[in-house]
This record gives structure tokens, sequence and C-alpha cells, in this order.
């Protein structure tokens, strides 16, 4: 085998309570990714969309990490890696770690499977690092690993998967700028001691009801003290979508990443649907471009297409 | 029946990375509580022990979740109580509620068992309330229910059972007076948002691998990096207690409540007999009086004997 095509997902990190720790793999959208062995030792980099990505390696989420692979691996030859980008970059549903894992988890394949998926995410972890500074895992570990995944820690790399019950996430991206930059930049270096409290109660309580199954549980867990406040400012109409989503009977959910994506989260495919179009209607009246995606929960995370 | 006896366990709340939210009870100690039916519309309580409690219901935890629970039944007799108390007041392990869990329980016998467990924690927390000036239930929802109980919030009190595998509890009461009030005094009011998020990355882990039953992901996530820091310079000898604790084979540990009790749980008994060696053989050369138990994690909470 010299080429392999896999579909990597996009993935939705802070899921409102887990903020930095805490991600989930969706069905839909993703992106394609095609990598073949070439003969020289480098990375070539080819791009289908209008994104204006950088194509050299080292500027290149999927470039840093299929660099690192190389390395790691000690390879003599390189690799050509061709992406099909659904995912809009800059949408805060983990568009750079669909291509930094996608490219690794194939380039994996061609290569006799010698990585772990803890490596491989070690390895996409580069490329979040050059996309926005922070070596974080919450949208590469459920990107390469599917399901929900916590990330206990980044240093050691520390990854559980969680168990879910059934469920269906609807996103919508409003088509507005939000640095993942700026949206660090607002948050406070220090919260107070209750407000952490409430929060850490919740997220206990929402990985616990994610465990058992227990959905009002997780629809009563799922609200952060801390760092939606502030972040919510930043996205057209968050109270608006989140009460007319949660009235057509979502769970629960809030910003997706750092934004401007939203999330919810239902029990069934019905109500995902009866979301999409609470979504709809907020923005109808707005000039605001949008996407709105329903998917079921990715149990695999990146797979060979 | 005009007259039952319970026993009622002693709890350990927080438990390193559940701060104010998280408990689980223990087998021993105990004290035994005796509640029996008089036909006065009062509370009389009866102490055996040396430790100079209030026996005026309005200034006694039992007595006050006792009056309560006379009022919300709309009960037209009275009870008495008499406590003996093995659990010393003070202690960190629960002693306050397992008085006022106990005689609430007890009571609920004898009126045909009308109150849920629910409806019991908080009565008893009324208890909570008077001996340490907070609404708390992480140690009274643990001795109400058994096992491990996560308190998502206290208003409206919300609680949920956490599954565990086979768990041992070696406790050391060191007998030096820790004030709660003080105790609470030196926490700050305000702490880094990466602390929290460090925090609350632990907690839950750490109860995803209580209800996975993943030893090891306990032992890396019982690590707390805002309370523990500054609680432990009330408690002497803290860090070689750990030290020889985690060596004896101990899965992790810290201080118990707000001290100045330390627990550490293994995943034998063997081993939790080993690190209660460990514990005492660190006081061994000191002039510090100490209790130290052996305790299975108690699967039921209060129980009639």
């Amino acid at each position: 085998m010299t080429e392999v095509t896999v579909r990597a997902p996009a993935t939705v990190s802070n899921v409102v309570v887990g903020f930095d720790c805490l991600g989930f793999a969706l069905e839909l959208p993703f992106d394609e990714v095609t990598v073949r062995i070439i003969d020289e030792s480098r990375v070539r980099i080819i791009h289908h969309d209008d994104f204006d990505l950088p194509t050299e390696p080292e500027q290149n989420v999927a470039g840093v990490a299929l660099s690192a692979l190389i390395k790691t691996a000690e390879l003599t030859h390189g690799f050509e890696v061709e992406i099909t980008k659904n995912i809009m970059p800059g949408s805060g549903v983990g568009s750079s770690s669909a291509s930094s894992c996608g490219a690794v988890f194939a380039a994996n394949q061609l290569i006799g499977d010698r990585f772990t998926k803890h490596d491989l995410t070690e390895l996409a972890m580069l490329g979040e690092q050059l996309a926005s500074g922070s070596r974080h895992a919450d949208n590469a570990a459920p990107c390469i690993y599917g399901g929900f995944v916590l990330v206990r820690s980044t240093d050691p790399l520390d990854i559980t998967e969680i168990e879910h019950p059934p469920l269906w996430a609807t996103v919508i991206h409003p088509q507005i700028e939000v640095k993942t930059s700026e949206s660090r930049a607002i948050l406070p270096s220090q919260v107070p001691l209750k407000d952490a409290v409430r929060n850490w109660s919740n997220l206990a309580a929402f990985v616990t009801a994610l465990s058992s199954g227990d959905y009002d549980l997780m629809a009563r867990s799922m609200e952060d003290f801390i760092v939606e406040p502030v972040r919510q400012t930043l996205i057209p109409k968050y109270e608006e979508v989140k009460a007319a989503c949660l009235e057509a009977g979502a769970i629960g959910g809030g910003i997706s990443g750092s934004g401007p994506s939203m999330f919810m989260l239902s029990d069934n495919i019905n109500t995902a649907d009866e979301v999409a179009d609470a979504m709809e209607s907020v923005f109808s009246n707005s000039e605001i471009e949008r996407n709105v995606y329903v998917s079921a929960i990715s149990r695999d995370g990146v797979t060979i297409m």
C-alpha cells in the first residue's frame, strides 16, 4: 500500500463544562485526507479548498505533524498529503486537528501501524501548537479516538475514553471571525474559588452522566460559570440560540471550542433536526452566513475511507 | 415499633480532588444512635461520651435535624435520641453528620419510612449548617446513601451515587484541633484559572476511574492544586505521612474533610493495613495522640443495627 485516504472528523472541545480537558468527535463535517509515500524525504502538501492555507510543511498543521512522524519513525521516504477541506478553518470545530490527525493516521497506515492512538495524538498536537500556540489535545484526542475523550493532562499526555449513551449533535457555525488568541485573551487569569467549585461539580456530574447514560443529569450539569459567560459576548445571538435550542428539546450545549460555532446535544435525531431548525430560525433575519450540521457522535474518530 | 438503633458511619469529604462536592462513607468508625418516640412534642438528647456536646435541641446537630423532621412531617409526638459517639467531634470524618443523619434516619423508620434519602439528607444538612455555618452535604449525603456520592449542587440539592471498585480506606486522626472555620478562612477566594483546570481535569478523571474501576487512573488523578497545598500546613507531618503511605502501596489520598484526619485508599485490605503501619511509623516518635482506622467503604451508609 502506497496511498490511503481517510475521513478526519470535526470535533467539539470544551463541551461547556470541560474547558481545556473534554471533547467529542462528530460524524459530520469531515475532511478527506489522502497520504501517499514519495521517494524524497520531505512532506508535500496539496490543498483542495479556497482557504488559502499555507503549503510549506513547517507552516502547515499536517506538515509539522507528518515531519515529526517521519523523524520519530526514522523513515527514509516522505509523504505527499492531499487534503479536501470541508471543515472551515477558524470555525471552532477542530479544523486544524482534522488535518493533522488525518495526516498522521493515514501515514501510520502506510508504515505498518507502528504508532498507537496515544502516539498519533501527540504527533497531531504539534499541529495544534502551530495553529493556536498551545499544545492542547481536546480536539486531537477525540479526532483520533472517537467518542467522548477526557484529557486529564497534556504533559504527560493522559487520555481517557468516556462511555456515552446515544447522542446527536447539532452544530451551527455563524461565519464571523473569532480568533482563538482573542477568545483566550479575554479569559480571566484568576477565578472565584466558589465558581471553580460549581464548574468542577458540574463537570464531575456530566462525565458521570455520560458513563451512566443519565440524560437528565447531563442536562442539569451543562452549565459553565467561568468561560462561557465571558466568551459568549463574542458570539452573535448566543443566548437566543441557546434558549431556542433548549425549547426545541436539546439536552444542553454552548460554545464549541473557542467559538464561533455553537453545539447542542440531543437524545434522538428528530430532536437534533428540530434543534437545527431552531438555530436557523434565530438567524432567519440575519445577514450572517452560517452552516448547520446534524451529526451522530463519531464512535471511531479518523477512519479509512 | 417505638424505638430503633442505627449505626451512622464516619465519612470522608473532599476526597482530595472533589472539594465541596465529593464524599464517601466508611464502615468504621460509626456512632450508635437510638431514637425512641416520646409523647411530648419535643426532642430530648442523651449523649454517652466525654465530648461535652450541647444537649439543647436547638444547639445540637441531631436536635435541629429532628426538630425539622417533626415539623415537616407534622408529628404530634417527639423523639428521645441517645447517641453513643465513637467519632470524635472535630476529627474531620463527618462526626456531626453521623449524629444528624443517624437521628433522622432512625426517626424516619419509626414513622413508617415517609422520607426519601434525598429528604433525609436535606434534613441532616440543617445539622451541618449548625456545626460549620455552611449548608454542605458532602458528608451527610454519603452518610445517608453509602458509597461514593457526588453533590453537584446544594441548592437545589442534587445527589449522584458513583459506582466504585473494591476499595479500603486507612484513616489517621492526629488529635490536634483544626477548626473548620480556620481551615475555611485560609482558602484563597480567587484561584488561577490554570489550577482550576488542572483540578477539574483530575476530578473528572477520578470519578471516571471510580466508575470504570481503573485504579491506575485513580492514582494519577488524586492531586489537588488548590486546597491541599494551603490546608496541609495545618496538619502535622502531612507530607511525610503521604509519602510513607504511597510507598506502602496506597492508591492515593490526602486530607479528610477540612482535617486534621488524613485518609488513604488501597485496592486491598492487606495494603490498607500496611498503610496503617506506615502512618503509625511516621508518628512513632511523636507525642501527638492519634487514632488509626482501616475500613472498607460502606456500601449502605446508615443502617439499622
